[in-house]
């Protein structure tokens, strides 16, 4: 029996001796290659926190402890260790497990993540309700030196630090975040790292305090004191985190299992917000990973042996755009491009060395970005944002005020719009066009095609004011669009001379439509209007629905806000007196593949077809 | 004839003398002092920073140089001096100059801003343009300490010290944010001014940069290396700005021009980012304000010989939902308070006072404010996050992401929704219906009068699940409402049996509607359905709003994705046959009144009466 099999709960952590946690160390290692090469997912950041997660639930107790998990696409061990290991082939695929933290799957999982930065400022607010109730749990956050170039991470550490909480942060630093790190705290780190030696636990002054037995709270406080002169002779300092109020310790090597445990018991012992600052290395173990952390960073299925993908990537939509932009920057000069970190993601490899001048990788920072990008647009320059749908929610009052007041030009290259595969609730892309469309002086196009994101991407440089978002989904695009052309026309009219029926769509859904009305031609024809250009609704596109008896709009979006409820308001304040029917998306929309999304959002071309046939039409005209 | 009748344009102050600069200060603080006490406005922060700003006018040469004011509402100097003094006694008019920099009153105004933090970003931006644009001219920017616990200035500062552009920001050091200033920033400044002196322009060894003629690129270079060793035995030194990649400078006595200018001369000479801290006294110079800061920071009009404000204010929606806190609070435990540097504005003064382990000031900090609550909501507390409707756009991905997903709840109070009076276009609240109700598992009160907002608090408090808002507008309770009895249903139904009319509306315009329909009554009876509830709409409503020919809806608040089109969809979709008009607000609203405001948008009483009997009825049911 391997020792994983014998862990159930958190708690049969603590029962291993030293030599099994060394072998549950690589087990877990083991065990997370097997899985991730199977389903895709996260791999070096994984890898590189198995020390540190045994470490955390060998000293601490959940759920009465809690653990935040910044991102939280690094929870793989913790989800192994708390009773998820025989649902962990399941990781990321329709109705399995989440690749990040869920409550509902475990009462270990106390807090959601997702989105970058936010880890210590949720447990800031857990911890102070802890010592409101009179809890004595600690709170721990585990943050990357990624997430820390996001300002929620900033205003969490000073709103954090002056708090008087049993909080302990836990500074993961791999020095790297998705793309590469950048700026302030790379520097800080790098500063904290140059220290004599690592910290071993055996002169460490900490272990002062975790030896000594419970002799009451005014010993306990000397001693703390006591400590805080000493350790600077052992401990490197960091002005800037004992500024925020925090107690530092570090750096500790984040895989000697014996010095974290001390290091978390020396933390654990000061009752006060504490930063450990830990250094680990991304895909530490797996040498695929470790001498290509970034490739290995969120991955599709692979060759466990060789690391090399099982399937070729074809073009999708994100190089698509990436060779683009470099065309148009060859030939314009003022095109510049911005992305939060996510370089590769959206796909900007190529464009980031044939013109690094005009390239800026601004870290996890995504309000930063539009600011940015909105001053950048201000001196004459044509700025291209380019982020995932999800992401951008972080720039709603950056975009509103910073930009659309002012009207500056700035572009959005929204990539993983609609829906997401295999990451769940957090990452989905159905909240952009609701939300970008509150927003005075803004234009949204939703190319369909390759080609159509080519034209888009020129008519959203060149022939819009004011903020112009392309979107467009992860991935390739859909089937049975080659023979359709694209033009520079903001929407496309399907005529059947016989249809009573329109339906209305945008984006990749216009595949399914096109497949779901041939399905359904010979017994109910069937016209077509498909949007290229979704905010404003082109005025035509009114009148055209006017001429119809039954309007259908799908959308591949969230329906509250979204472009159809939109068109919906518009046709009843023109007094259309058909039918109306919105197919779109009404809540989130947990972890499934592409396929099961859309199916689970009735938005698959046999939901379509049913749709379609189940309506009676009224008599009358036609 | 006065030295500021002499100023006509940004230039013009290089032309004065010593004692004439010194003489400009002073009528600067007069003026400003005069128009505030008739106008109202920001008073503090531009008595502050007088010397600050003569100091930039006399080194920069603007708008070749930009200037960009963070927050914004400090640029009153820099519009006097700037050809706006003429058109100065219509500042925060309706029409007039706005109280916030405003692109399109001056080139000299560069950026707008109104929402804290984004002037290090913006600025980052325009001097990288210029960088790549090969233009020689500088990008300031001022900031103050308040703003810096914005997790945005962080983002920003880590980006622009890592580009090699002309940048300078100022940290304009007053020692206070709004409320008051909070965390790692104020601590860290407070170290730095506990420097042995003030920096002294003649023993200054920037001076030996300024001084020194242009000698080429490799000399000069060079001075700046022997500086930098040499400057830390003389001024302080900063690890953090400069592990940001500052050079800093500082701290300079921000009301002795000869200093300000000198420290500014250098930081030009340097041709690199630098951060100069200058340290100020708010309300400098006139002695009610530097007395009591805080209630001098935004103030309505007053005597200006006394300080003591012209009208006595009475109690309002912020006051009122203070009071209502307290009292719950004191049967609650569990009940929390958190507030983004807004604790006077949000009417939470005596709360902070009676409940000072329940209430938090996190700094300017929207993001965190949110994600924070949920951590709370977590640990089983009940939190109440009091917020300006235009503030809390900054937290639509905590709400999205870090509540909603999980289904926190969380209460939002917010204030200053719909139109807000003197502000203008960055201040108003016409955004939060629209954004909030994409969002899931979130429910929005509109309270009409001072009980609604009682009785809808406590409904959000523990009747709703997710995230619950309540929104009121700045200001009191509209007249002609005191017969009204609130309860605690989610609608009113205010039915005229002849009419064939229905108005829908909520919040304060239910008084303007009750007031039109008065005066309509006799020609034209109409019904009135006041939502109290507004979002999800209250399923009744639909089926009321069809047993009426014509269905007109006045929405204090953006049309793109506002109650009013949600509920136009939801008929469309139901085959209402009747005729459905929306009134509301489709663009960015400028400087005004809220009567000003409102009747710009047709929402005053005789728009509303105008567009009542505009309209035709079709002949029909009834």
């Amino acid at each position: 029996m391997s020792v994983l099999e014998t862990i159930h709960a958190s708690e049969d952590v603590k029962k291993l001796s030293p030599d099994e946690l060394d072998t549950l160390c690589d087990e877990l290692r083991h065990t997370i290659v097997e899985t991730v090469s199977k389903n895709g997912g996260h791999l070096s950041s994984n890898l590189g926190i198995v020390e540190l997660t045994v470490a955390l639930h060998k000293t601490f107790t959940l759920p009465h402890d809690q653990i935040v998990w910044d991102v939280g696409h690094q929870c793989y061990c913790h989800k192994l260790l708390t009773g998820r290991k025989e649902a962990f082939d399941t990781l990321r695929k329709t109705g399995g497990i989440s690749g990040f933290p869920r409550p509902s799957e475990s009462p270990c999982d106390v807090f959601i993540a997702g989105h970058s930065s936010t880890s210590v400022s949720a447990a800031n607010g857990i911890a102070k309700a802890k010592a409101l109730a009179g809890d004595d749990g600690y709170v721990v956050a585990v943050i990357g030196d990624g997430a820390m170039t996001g300002g929620l991470s900033y205003e969490g550490l000073c709103n954090a630090g002056r708090s008087h909480d049993r909080l302990i942060v836990i500074l993961n630093d791999n020095q790297m975040s998705i793309s590469r790190n950048v700026g302030f705290m790379a520097r800080h780190l790098a500063m904290l790292r140059s220290g004599p030696r690592y910290v071993q636990a055996k002169n460490n002054v900490g272990n002062l305090l975790s030896s000594i037995p419970l002799i009451g709270e005014p010993l306990h406080r000397f001693m703390v004191r006591v400590k805080g002169r000493l350790k600077n002779s052992v401990y490197h300092s960091s002005s800037t985190f004992e500024d925020m109020g925090f107690y530092y310790l570090g750096p500790v090597n984040g895989h000697n299992l014996y010095d974290l445990t001390r290091a978390l018991q020396t933390a654990k012992n000061l009752n006060r917000p504490v930063l450990l600052h830990v250094d680990t290395v991304k895909g530490q173990g797996y040498t695929p990973a470790m001498q290509n952390p970034d490739k290995f960073h969120g991955i599709s299925a692979f060759d466990p042996k060789t690391g090399m993908a099982t399937a070729k990537p074809g073009p999708n939509f994100s190089t698509v755009i990436g060779d683009q932009l470099c065309k148009l920057a060859e030939e314009d000069p003022k095109i510049c491009v911005a992305t939060a970190a996510m370089t590769g993601g959206t796909g900007l490899t190529t464009f980031s060395k044939q013109f690094p001048k005009r390239f800026f990788d601004v870290g996890i920072a995504e309000e930063h970005a539009v600011t940015f990008a909105s001053g950048l647009a201000v001196g004459g320059y044509l700025p291209v944002f380019a982020v995932y749908s999800t992401f951008l929610q972080r720039s709603y009052d950056q975009l509103l005020n910073d930009t659309a007041i002012m009207n500056n030009h700035i572009v959005l290259a929204i990539d993983r719009a609609g829906v997401v595969p295999d990451d769940g609730e957090t990452h989905q892309g159905i909240f952009d066009v609701p939300f970008l469309s509150t927003i005075p002086n803004t234009t949204i196009f939703a190319p369909s095609t390759y080609d159509e994101l080519a034209i888009t991407l020129k008519q959203a440089l060149y022939e819009t004011d004011g903020i112009a978002a392309v979107r467009y989904p992860k991935g390739g695009q859909f089937p049975h669009l080659d023979l359709y052309k694209s033009d520079y026309k903001p929407f496309t009219h399907f005529r059947d001379p016989s249809a009573r029926t329109v339906v209305i769509t945008y984006g990749r859904l216009f595949s399914n439509v096109l497949q779901a009305v041939q399905k359904v031609q010979e017994v109910m024809p069937v016209s077509v209007i498909k949007l290229t250009r979704i905010h404003p609704i082109p005025e035509e596109v009114l009148a055209l629905s006017r001429q119809y008896q039954r309007v259908v709009f799908f959308e591949e979006g969230s329906k509250n806000g979204g472009i159809a409820q939109q068109l919906g308001s518009r046709l009843m304040e023109s007094r259309y007196r058909g039918k109306y029917e919105i197919h779109a998306i009404d809540n989130f929309v947990p972890t499934c593949s592409v396929e099961d999304g859309l199916k689970l959002c009735k938005l698959d071309v046999s939901s379509m077809v049913k749709t379609l046939l189940q309506e009676d039409l009224p008599r009358g005209r036609k």
